[in-house]
């Protein structure tokens, strides 16, 4: 997630040094195919960039919407993931009493919480493109072997969760109503943790992306070939100009259409994660809580 | 589902070919009428297919929105569907026990995961153009033969499941909460099934589409005769440029309309089904478990 | 709902004549008022119809909008109905035993799927222009006799069910949690038929619709005008094609606004009630299954 | 809510008087400024009210969404009563029965369903600008002094409620299962008055609405200095001509933006509150049901 | 919140002059650049800011867009708050009795209904810019001491509510019924405090706002410079008046986009917690209720 309203001109180049090449390159050799080439044959009408601009304008935006609109969703998602990860350590710290087995009921929170914990990590390493074995920690050996053969991990750790309610319930350590309520947060950990997978796995429908971007060249060279004939070789700034305006908005719709990649602008689970740990922690009365996940450069937060 | 995100000129050009030539067709019509016809009479003034061009493009991105509000539903709801899948192998595999019966607790939770899975295909199968057997292999043979007559194969199938869900309940298998959670899983299905049923039964409303496709193919040729005062036969080139520009977007929002066709551009139910047949198998111990669906050519996945 | 994706010629030419004929007319009389009187005093800058044309179409896209949301909401209203019927029934085949009752259990099962077909023809006939009395045969004369005096029919039938499940649950057939889950449905249906009447009931702001017509005749006619200098008499063909491009695209959300009356865009609820009627019957065993309705002419379906 | 889908010329002017004098007069002004000032300075170019012209189109549109989607809401939170009156209706005279309580069954019933009458007056008098005592009649005087205290009258007859259904509940006359429906019921309630009264205090963002006025007269006023240089006089019709287009359609978004207002495009509280006492007391069995709300001069309903 | 429709000339500057510098000061630049060292070379041509502002006013609307449903998203989230707060209330004074503990019940529904007040000024606090200790006064020294160590004071107090309905659950002053009922709000108040921090926490994506603004600074400048060779120095003013138009629209979209900040746009929190905290004491049957929140020079709401 971007926190800096900023940017360094060598981090805009940076970004999009590629397509300023192509764009550039292409109103250079517009400018040239019309001076050399066109020109003798015909005069291109003002009329064919501009209907073509404000038609691509529109269908730029239609990308961008749907693409904030993912964006936003797995904001939404991870959210929930934070508001039922607070609801299950409330009730599984308020609601487990000792019931008539012999556990002892602080571990047994606690192991249930710190399960919990494993999950949330568990599912932060399956959505963004590198692994990440912070999960290890907050399970036993036992637990971590049950679950580490499951090619759904996160999904596993959810079927140790519901096995330990079974066993409360039998042990009449929670009742048939705080058996509900805790199962239901199984569930609703379930449904986020499929809607995440949704939106990593689904990739947003190709063929728009490219002839969005085809289309935006075609657009620049037209344009280029207009000013062309009026401006002269000033063309290709121009040209560029408005090639770049188009390019850059386009762009920026595409960096959050994979909200759980590693962008500057993707969904921050690293923070997300930690800050449910520290929640989570802090409500077990445990000392040792880690530090929130710190901005990069002042930049942007992972 | 499309994955890759760079298309064959070849695929292109197979997929519009026919629109591609008459709206080249129309083009050199429009040419031809424009010259030995029209230009006796009247020059065409550009505010016609100005105008025109803002209006169209305001209505095609309509008909985008729309459409891939549809696609993206249809994939909310199959998520939802593996979502509650999970939900319903954890909970079976967690919650029932052997109660006052004299079954087996193993054989009984398989059957009911195993049902599920047919649930699953038969659903795929209905929605699908063709049909897919897949199902039985997830049913007794006594089983088959219940459902079999339906007309609603998959609807036929949850009343299997509430019918055992019913028996373990008399058997105390299961208590009054279990029966709750198990059977809010059950009306899921059914919420899931009924809105896949209504994306694929409801005909998206046909005057938009083609009247859409009427006024492309009018402002197309209007836009080539006004161009043909200025550039001459160059026009029929800058005519279809344009013309394609309308059309492909206007297709692309098309190729998602349908989202249970079988189009490469479709939603991805044999991977789906796959992934939810993985997870239940492994849940339920399973030692066979099938690959994931692979992608077709590196291009697209069904 | 249109299922046909051509149309003939005659079919356009008979829904829109009448607009045609006002929108041709006022392109001729624009184009001799323009001819006989304007032309001595001034001659129409193209920006006036340039600038109206870009905000008209903006505004006809914002009516499309909401009218399509409509049929789709009122489509997802049945759908739900659909889904929750099924639910309902399988419930109750599934839910509903002998108890500590004298009654004979497959009957009771009967009489209340049978009442809630009623529920679901009472409420079509409620919500489309025309009375319906099918909802009759699945009542029997005493149920018919106690809610024919009702305003609110399907209402009634409700309060019916609602009855019988507080006695069959005073006569144990049903628990407290399966009364919870049969009475979630009848919650559920009175969600849907307020839903369904509230779309009905509430008109689309008419303002809109008489303002956007009138801006669409104004922009024709200033249209024609403009045109009327370049090229004469011809601005009458322009002016009608444009005008009708707008008026057409008004027009096609308009049908959709009145998403239950009975015009061919409409939701085809006749169609909707035979599945749930085909769903429950099967559901229930009875040999005489109805048949699905057929499209009309291969162009529709009611 | 309108009705009617005529409008007679009167009522337009009616509306709209005073800002089509002001957009009249502008349009003078800027006839005269332009001829006696700029005139020797320099002439407007068109691009300026082109540019302007199509950016504020997509603002008034921005606008008028939003607006209607306020209305809309507001519509269906009012759907939502009517359909959750219905059920705590058919609730409370299914479910409550005599218990091991000496009340009679009836007088409770009709006392919980007048109460909710009371309730929904009590609402709509809250968020209609002038008061109505309505609900009163629906209170016995122990009733109606124990809440006319409170500065939220409406929320204080839910308390009355909960408080019936925890005497209820103690007397066995409702069992925990029923219990939770009907106060399901009453949760419900209190969301949807929450919801009303959130729609009814937050003023709409005021600046959108001051510039977006103040935007449409400083492009009306450029438009016709534009059209003053080809047209002379005529370029105040032409200037008042689009800027009524501009100011009429944002005026129909604002006549929705406070739908509990008593202009006559409001949400037709009156006829919505008769429609729920009418179903309600149908239920109860009253002999005396008042008349639904008629339309007043067949324009509009309140 | 703004409350006045009316905006004084000076509040305008003083919100905006930075800005209104900024783009007079480059129309400025532009004209000299243009007359004195481009117009030797090329004069540029119209279409260049033509294409930009219609493309650029779409940009502009989608960053609108967003920015008010963040807005209107935290408001309902609020009301939601105040809804659950008015359901906790009544709930709590309508369903917790004596029980077979010796707590006194009026007391008992006191402490929980004020620390709930506490948990929403907590909430207040968290949110918004400044440190607020209201909540202080609703929550005795113990509790305070229990929940300030925490880094999220508001979610400790949660805790401590959750703890006293299990007492009361043992004490069976609530039965499992309305156990569910309660415990159902606090996940409610968790999921809405989530809800907000999320907004709180999730910075609008920057690259928008950064790139929006360079482009409508760059189409200024363009605009100027085509204006400067029709009508010389007074293009300055066009340049400004246009930019202005631009600029104070996004501006206006950039004052919702964090609801929870202190600008007189933001969400009225101070008003919400009142109006909860009036009603909750009202409930309570307290004497001393405080007033509601004033207007602030009949401009604004905090």
């Amino acid at each position: 997630m971007m926190i800096s309203t900023n940017f360094r001109l060598s981090r805009i180049v940076q970004y999009t040094w590629k397509t300023d090449l192509v764009i550039t390159l292409s109103c250079v050799a517009a400018y040239f195919i019309d001076k050399h080439l066109l020109v003798k044959h015909f005069v291109l009408p003002a009329i064919v960039p501009t209907v073509l601009g404000s038609a691509i304008a529109f269908f730029i935006g239609f990308n961008n919407n749907q693409a904030y609109d993912r964006w936003w969703e797995a904001r939404k998602i991870w959210g929930a993931l934070v508001n039922d990860s607070r609801s299950w350590a409330r009730n599984v710290l308020s609601y487990v009493n000792a019931g008539d087995g012999n556990h002892d009921v602080k571990t047994t929170q606690k192991i249930m919480i710190c399960r919990h914990l494993a999950f949330i990590y568990a599912l932060k390493s399956a959505l963004r493109p590198q692994n990440d074995n912070t999960f290890r920690k907050f399970l036993s050996p036992e637990e971590h072997e049950k679950v580490i053969a499951h090619s759904n991990v996160h999904n596993a750790i959810l079927v140790l969760q519901s096995q330990s309610l079974q066993q409360l319930s039998e042990q009449n350590a929670i009742d048939g109503f705080r058996f509900l309520e805790l199962n239901q947060m199984l569930v609703n950990f379930t449904d986020s943790m499929g809607q995440a997978e949704r939106i990593k796995n689904t990739v947003f429908p190709t063929i728009y992306i490219f002839f969005t971007r085809v289309f935006i060249w075609l657009f620049t060279i037209l344009f280029t070939i207009v000013c062309a004939h009026e401006i002269g070789a000033w063309s290709i700034l121009m040209g560029a100009v408005v090639g770049f305006v188009f390019h850059i908005t386009h762009y920026n719709g595409i960096t959050l259409i994979n909200p759980f990649s590693t962008l500057t602008t993707s969904i921050s689970l690293n923070q997300i994660c930690r800050t449910i740990e520290i929640n989570l922690l802090e409500m077990l009365g445990e000392e040792e809580i880690p530090q929130p996940v710190k901005p990069i450069n002042n930049e942007y937060i992972m």
